[in-house]
C-alpha cells in the first residue's frame, strides 16, 4: 500500500463509515469556498464525532504527515477552510460535534462544541432568556469552531466585542494530538501565557478548537432604531461620539454608508423606501437595545439622544422606526449592500480597519486616490464606524467585463487600497481573516517583526506544518 | 577582560552614566521583592531611556547571554522581578521611561511608556475628565509595564477587565533584539495571532513591555456605596446576581469578607466603626457608579436596588454612605484587611480563584478542610467575589512563632489549599502571577498540556533564555 492508503485505513478504522468519506457527491459541495473563489481536491472528507476522535485523528495525521484542513459551515470570506488543489490534503469537518454540552442559564455560560451552528446557539439561549450577542449574515451555516478560529466579528462588536470578547473557555485539539482543556472559565487567571487568546484567530494553523465555553447576555426587551441622514462621513463621527458620551451602555450598533450605497439597495430589493424624504451625502443606522429592567425607558432615552442630536446640528434630518416592522425594513437596507452591489456589477472588496478617529480622513483619502487613479471607477465605504472597519469596495465602470478585470484592474486597486491602508496604519484583514486570499498581502505588508514572531510559534507548536497548510503563514 | 566585564563596557557605552550603575546604595534597594520573600544579586542596573536604549540592550544581552529581569515599581507579590542570587543577571528597570507620549481625551486613549507609575495616570486622566478604571493597593508604585505584564487586577475588574481589557496597543522589545510595535489601537484587525494577547502576562519571560496604549473611561461622577450583613457567602452570591441583573452597567465592585475579618480591621483601625450594628456571618461591599449622564440617578438606584433585595430577602441589613466620608471608611474596611491580618500575627496567603458560581462552595469545603486537618488555625477567604477570586488566607494559632511555623506548618497548608484549588479547577494564581513564589506549585500542578505549549512558544522566542529566567516557568 501507499502511505496515504495506509494513513486512510488507519482514519478509516479510527471513525467508521459515517466519520469518512471519499464520496464525490459528499465531498464534493465543501471543495469550493463559498465565495467560489478557490476549490481544491481532498484525501478524503473526515467527520469526527468526539474530541477524542480529532485527537487520534490528529495523532494519526502527524505520524502520516498529513495536513488538515478544518472546516465549520464553510461560509468563510478568505479561503481559509479550503483544501489546496494537490489532494493530498485531509478535510476535517467538525460539523457532526454540533451538541450543546451544558448551559447555564445563571451563569450567562454556554458550553458548545465546535460543529454548533451560530443560529442554533442563538435559539437555545433565547429559550433560556439570554442571548449570544454575535450575528452575521451566514449565521445558518457558521460554526462556533469557525467563528473563533477567525474571531468573527458582525455588526454587534461596538457594545459586545468580536468573538474574542465572548469566548469564556476553550478546548483545543494541538498538533501533537494532544487536548488542551480550558473550557472552565476563571474570570481571572495568571498562569502564565493566555495560551486561549493565541488560539482564537489563529485560523486553525495551530490547532483545531473542538468546543467553548461562550459568554451569553440577557435577552433584548426592547430596541430603538435610528436613521440618520448626514452631510459627511466626519458628521457620522460626531454623532457616534454623542452617542456614546450619553448612551454608551445601551449602544448595540452603529452603521455608516454613503448615499450610493442606499440608492444601489433602493434599487435592488423590491418594495423598499428611503427611511428619509431629502437626500443625503452619508446615512447612519444606528440601534439602541436594553434587557428587561431598562425596557421601559429606552424609546424615550433614543428621543432624547436624538433630540439633542438635532439641537447640536449633529444631523440633518432623522427618523426613529415606529415600529418592529420598520426596524426591520431599516436593518434591511444595510444587509442588502453587499447581495445589491454584487448584482450591480463586477467590484473589488476590502474588509479594512484603521484606528477609530482616521476613518473619516481615510475614507475620504482612499476614495480620491482610487476615483482619480481609475476614471469611471467608483469607490464606495459602508460598514462599521464603531469599530473602525469599512468595507471598502471598488465598482468597475459600467458594461465592463467582471473576469478579466478582476484579474487586471481588479487586484491592481486591491493592491493600492492595501497600500494606503499600511500608510494609515491600519489593518487589511479587520474581519475577515487572512486565509489563503490575503496571505501574499499580508507577507507584503505586514510588520516584518511581528511575522517573525508568528512564524516561530506556528513552528514551535507544529513543526511538520500539518495544521491547514497555506493559510494566514 | 573576562565576558562580563566586556559586556558591562559595551552596556556603560550604550547607556551612559545615569543608564548603567553598580553602586550598591543606588542597585540595594531593588533586588529585595516589597514583601521581603526574595533578595538577589545582579550585575549592574541598567534604565535605559528609550526603546531604542532597550532594544539595543537587549541585542547585547542575548550577544553576550546575560540574562534580563525587568522590573517596574518593584511592587510585585510574587517575586517576578527580583533576580536571583548569582550576580549574572541585568536588573533592567524600566523607571525612566515615564512619559505619556500622548493622551486623547475625545479617543479615550493614552499612550504610556512603561515606566509610568499608575497614580500619575490616574491624575494625568482626572486632568481631562476621564479615568483610567485600574487601581491597587500599589498604585503610587506600580507601573504600567509591570501592570502589563502581570495582567494585574484589583477591584475594579466585575465591570472593567483586568489590564488585559484596557490594552489597546502595546510595544515590546523581543529578545533578539526587534521591536514590535503594535500601538496603534485597532478595535478590529485579524491578521493572525494576536502576539499583543501572547505579551500581556507573561512576565517579561517573552519580551520587554516598552509602551501601550491604554483604554480611559469617562470620570465618575456618582457613587453609591452599600454594606450589606449577610447570613452566608451562598446569600452573599445571591446579591451579587440580583446587583447584576438589575444594574449591571453601574455595578463597579462587589467585595466580601467574613465576620473575622471586619473584627480584625476594627481592632487594627483607629477609630474605626461597625457599618451596621447587629452581627452578621458575612459582609459585602457594593459600588455602583455612574459618570455624568447617569449622576442624578444613580442614588435613587441604589435604593430602589438596595429596598428589592430587602423585600426578596436577599440581606440581613444593609447601609448606604450617606457622604464621601462615610463612603471612604466603608473602603477602609476593606483596603486594611490585608494589613491588620499581618498585624495580628503569622498567616499564609493565596490568591486562588475558581468558577465563580463554585465560589461559596469552596471556600466552605477549604475552610473547613484546612481547619479539621489543621486544629487551632483560621482560615478565611475575602475579595472579588465577583470575579471568583478570594484571598484565601490560613492564620497560625495564637502564640505560635512565625518563621519556623511559615516553612513547615504554612508550606504544607499551601500545597493543601492549591490541592483544592486544582480538584475544583481554579487557578492557583487569580491575579498575582506565578513569578519564582509559585513556580514549583505551577510545575506540579499545572495542565502538563498548557505547560509544555509554553515551553515551546518560550523557546522558539527566546531560544537563549535570557528573558526573566526562573520566572513563571
Amino acid at each position: 500500500m501507499h502511505d496515504s492508503e495506509t494513513f486512510l485505513a488507519a482514519a478509516q478504522d479510527l471513525l467508521g463509515e459515517r466519520g469518512l468519506t471519499h464520496d464525490p457527491d459528499l465531498v464534493g459541495p465543501w471543495l469550493t469556498d463559498w465565495r467560489g473563489r478557490f476549490t481544491g481536491r481532498a484525501l478524503a472528507l473526515a467527520s469526527p464525532e468526539s474530541t477524542a476522535e480529532v485527537a487520534a485523528l490528529v495523532a494519526l495525521c502527524t505520524e502520516h504527515r498529513v495536513g488538515i484542513v478544518p472546516q465549520g459551515g464553510n461560509s468563510g470570506m478568505s479561503g481559509g477552510a479550503t483544501p489546496d488543489a494537490s489532494g493530498s490534503q485531509l478535510l476535517l469537518s467538525l460539523r457532526r460535534m454540533n451538541a450543546i454540552r451544558s448551559l447555564d442559564a445563571s451563569a450567562h455560560q454556554a458550553v458548545c462544541e465546535a460543529g454548533v451552528i451560530l443560529e442554533a446557539l442563538h435559539h437555545a439561549a433565547e429559550a433560556e432568556g439570554l442571548r449570544f450577542p454575535l450575528s452575521l449574515g451566514g449565521k445558518g451555516s457558521a460554526t462556533v469552531g469557525g467563528l473563533i478560529s477567525t474571531n468573527a466579528g458582525g455588526t454587534q462588536v461596538l457594545r459586545h466585542g468580536s468573538m474574542r470578547a465572548l469566548v469564556l473557555g476553550l478546548e483545543a485539539v494541538l498538533p501533537d494530538g494532544s487536548v488542551l482543556d480550558q473550557l472552565t472559565p476563571l474570570k481571572k487567571d495568571n498562569r502564565g501565557f493566555d495560551l486561549k487568546q493565541l488560539l482564537i484567530g489563529s485560523e486553525g494553523t495551530l490547532g483545531i478548537v473542538t468546543a467553548a465555553t461562550l459568554k451569553l447576555e440577557p435577552a433584548i426587551a426592547a430596541r430603538s432604531l435610528i436613521w440618520a441622514g448626514l452631510p459627511s462621513l466626519a458628521a457620522a463621527r460626531a454623532l457616534l461620539l454623542h452617542c456614546q458620551a450619553g448612551e454608551a451602555d445601551a449602544l448595540e450598533g452603529f452603521e455608516v454608508m454613503p448615499r450610493h450605497c442606499l440608492d444601489t439597495v433602493l434599487r435592488f430589493l423590491p418594495g423598499a423606501r428611503a427611511p428619509l424624504a431629502g437626500a443625503h451625502a452619508w446615512h447612519a443606522l444606528i440601534e439602541l437595545d436594553a434587557d428587561a429592567a431598562g425596557a421601559d425607558a429606552l424609546a424615550a432615552r433614543a428621543e432624547a439622544l436624538l433630540a439633542e442630536a438635532f439641537e447640536r446640528g449633529l444631523v440633518e434630518d432623522a427618523a426613529i422606526a415606529q415600529n418592529e416592522a420598520q426596524a426591520g425594513a431599516f436593518w434591511a437596507l444595510r444587509e442588502n449592500i453587499a447581495p445589491a452591489e454584487r448584482a450591480a456589477g463586477p467590484a473589488v472588496q476590502h474588509d479594512v480597519s484603521v484606528p477609530l478617529e482616521s476613518v473619516p480622513g481615510f475614507v475620504e483619502a482612499a476614495t480620491a486616490a482610487v476615483e482619480a487613479r481609475w476614471p469611471g471607477h467608483r469607490a464606495v465605504a459602508f460598514g462599521h464606524l464603531g469599530d473602525g472597519n469599512v468595507h471598502f469596495h471598488v465598482i468597475a465602470p459600467p458594461g465592463v467585463d467582471g473576469l478579466p478585470w478582476q484579474e487586471t484592474e481588479g487586484k491592481a486597486i486591491s493592491r493600492f487600497v492595501h497600500d494606503l491602508v499600511a500608510q494609515w496604519r491600519g489593518s487589511i484583514s479587520a474581519e475577515h481573516g487572512i486565509g489563503q486570499l490575503k496571505r501574499d498581502e499580508l507577507r507584503r505588508l505586514g510588520d516584518p517583526v511581528a511575522l517573525a514572531v508568528m512564524a516561530s510559534v506556528k513552528h514551535a507548536l507544529d513543526p511538520f506544518g500539518i495544521m491547514n497548510p497555506g493559510k494566514l503563514l
